[in-house]
């Protein structure tokens, strides 16, 4: 069998690249798993971004586990969305709507320019437009930094969206049974740092990000 | 070095007992690490409860990782919250708000009576007192069942929750600077399954779950 086959609840299995590009690029929390010299897994919180072909990971040249990885460490990432809680008849057939991509794969290292571009992907993964508001990175901060890149090529995703599939003796009951949809994460009203300069407004991608929450009032998004 | 070290960025480390419970049972996504036969690491989500001293996994008993797993195999598991984006002046200070817990160890398979009471826990972790609304589960049910705990014995704690520690260069020019919260995800207004039957009422565990926005007249909250 191989590494991405769909082994159980094979009708949750998802084969289009499409769907799984849907998935990296509305979701920048990625969990790297990796077996570390003395044979035991680890797994590490992380962000990554989509770029075409490849998924890039980032971190201090300091961190242990990128250096493992960059070494050519064979790794597994999870990139999860949680959408919903099914509500089910019996606790049995209770459970989760969800999103699931697991990529496997050994990393590359990027330089020079390749490595610049992915550091801004990464940080306007997280704060669309960010790069274009602050000053490069200098070459004492890309220094410190190491870029991977892990090729989209063997990956599987599960999603599960429906409803409980309830026995007819349940379904006769007396039981409620739905789904309880979970939004994604809000982001709320932006909080300026101690230390900022009195003037500086909240910049376009801060507003962005926050919509209503970001407006210069602070008032929270009725929404 | 141990596995729980923590080798990066120490001052983000904590040791409190008490800080980890807060994590753990706040947040039931887990993603958790193993390594295959054939020597790579796979990561898995799934959802996890913390009972007292051990956290909680549930799956199939035909699930190749779940028996892998009940046999013995260490498995390293990531609960991981995110609270916010850290906007810094640069590129390369931004960051994120994160507590990230990862517990490593060899897992028990529970049986008998602990193995009732491990899935009720698991199911109200989802929606918390559901198993007091739906009937038992059956035998047969309980058989198709595996469920394992994790000692929460050897862990680590990280937290971030600092603003940006800007150089003062970058402090004395015009770059915003803050943190933009990110709330935990929001139950929406519940989906009755396609066949309820007329006359069932939303229970209280749903109600619960979703605030104003499990109010029967579809109303969302405007909070």
């Amino acid at each position: 069998m191989s590494r991405t086959d769909i082994s159980r609840i094979a009708e949750k299995g998802r084969t289009e690249r499409a769907e799984l590009d849907t998935l990296l690029d509305a979701t920048w929390l990625g969990h790297v798993a990796l077996v570390r010299e003395d044979g035991w897994p680890v797994v590490i919180p992380t962000a990554v971004v989509r770029d075409g072909d490849r998924l890039l990971l980032h971190g201090s040249t300091g961190s242990p586990w990128m250096r493992t990885v960059a070494g050519g460490a064979p790794v597994s990432v999870a990139v999860t969305a949680v959408d919903g809680v099914v509500v089910a008849r019996s606790a049995f057939e209770s459970s989760i709507h969800y999103r699931s991509a697991v990529l496997f794969g050994t990393c590359t290292r990027l330089e020079g320019a390749d490595k610049e571009r992915a550091l801004d992907l990464l940080t306007d993964g997280l704060i669309p437009g960010r790069t274009g508001e602050v000053r490069p990175s200098t070459r004492r901060e890309l220094a410190a930094t190491m870029v991977l890149a892990l090729p989209i090529a063997e990956w599987s995703l599960k999603v599960s969206d429906d409803f409980s599939e309830d026995p007819d003796s349940d379904v006769a009951g007396d039981a409620w049974a739905g789904v309880v949809p979970l939004a994604p994460q809000r982001h709320g009203a932006p909080l300026p740092h101690p230390d900022l300069r009195p003037g500086i407004e909240v910049p376009a991608s801060v507003r962005a990000l926050t919509g209503d929450a970001g407006r210069a009032d602070g008032a929270t998004s009725g929404a």
